[in-house]
């Protein structure tokens, strides 16, 4: 597969647009870690919101795929009405739909909105908003620039 | 106060200077949100360490300082056995004191270290690792790329 260099700059033009795009309000962003981190940070300062929270997921063991993701570390949100979950990435939709999931069963009332920098048409969920289709594989600058 | 602003560039560099210095491995990772979430993401991925976490704090309501940071969204760092907490900047410390504490109290058995880019003598602890002396108003990357 082809592997395409991510870098900064770009990810903060594909930021810009996903703002455009997004034309809802929030209480609290949620990111899923790692790769949500960074984009949660920048929306968080972006829209003034403080509860900027993480979640956590595992896929695999090893490199082993698991048969459902483990979904954890999920954060109070009980206070929160309208809650952004972002991700870098939806490619198959696993991560997404279970976040989603388990967090609507905790909190039943919030309502839960989606946002990634790239969605893969094949996923089984399209988030809210995304920017761009992933047809390579990425190499996010997160991962590559400081080794 | 002078504002000084920090590029995604002098970050990187800052974080290759953090990784020099810290001498100790860890299972995971705990950002303090909303600044630690870029350093713990990068330095997950340098590490190769997937226990990235984050921990959140309230220190103000409003314009008003809190007597005491609350802490909460405590990570679940059962089968940790050295975490490493990360945060932006140390200035008066309170925060870094009490995420310490409560994560200390919660998991007894844990070994807890701590690093920042920014330090200011005057705070009331030391993170283990620290790269530069805070003189100025720092303008984060995160916080004004996207303004």
């Amino acid at each position: 597969m082809i592997k395409v260099y991510y870098p900064y700059g770009e990810f903060l033009d594909d930021l810009k647009t996903l703002t455009e795009q997004i034309d809802q309000e929030f209480d609290a962003i949620v990111a899923i870690a790692r790769g949500g981190l960074g984009i949660a940070m920048m929306l968080g300062e972006y829209y003034d919101i403080r509860e900027v929270y993480a979640i956590n997921t595992i896929g695999y063991e090893g490199s082993q795929k698991l048969d459902e993701v483990k979904v954890f570390n999920i954060p109070n949100l009980v206070n929160a009405k309208r809650v952004l979950i972002v991700d870098d990435i939806v490619d198959s939709g696993d991560t997404l739909v279970e976040v989603l999931k388990t967090l609507q069963d905790s909190y039943s009332d919030v309502s839960f909105f989606s946002a990634s920098i790239f969605y893969k048409p094949t996923a089984s969920i399209e988030p809210t908003w995304w920017v761009k289709e992933a047809t390579e594989w990425i190499e996010f600058f997160w991962s590559e620039d400081l080794s």
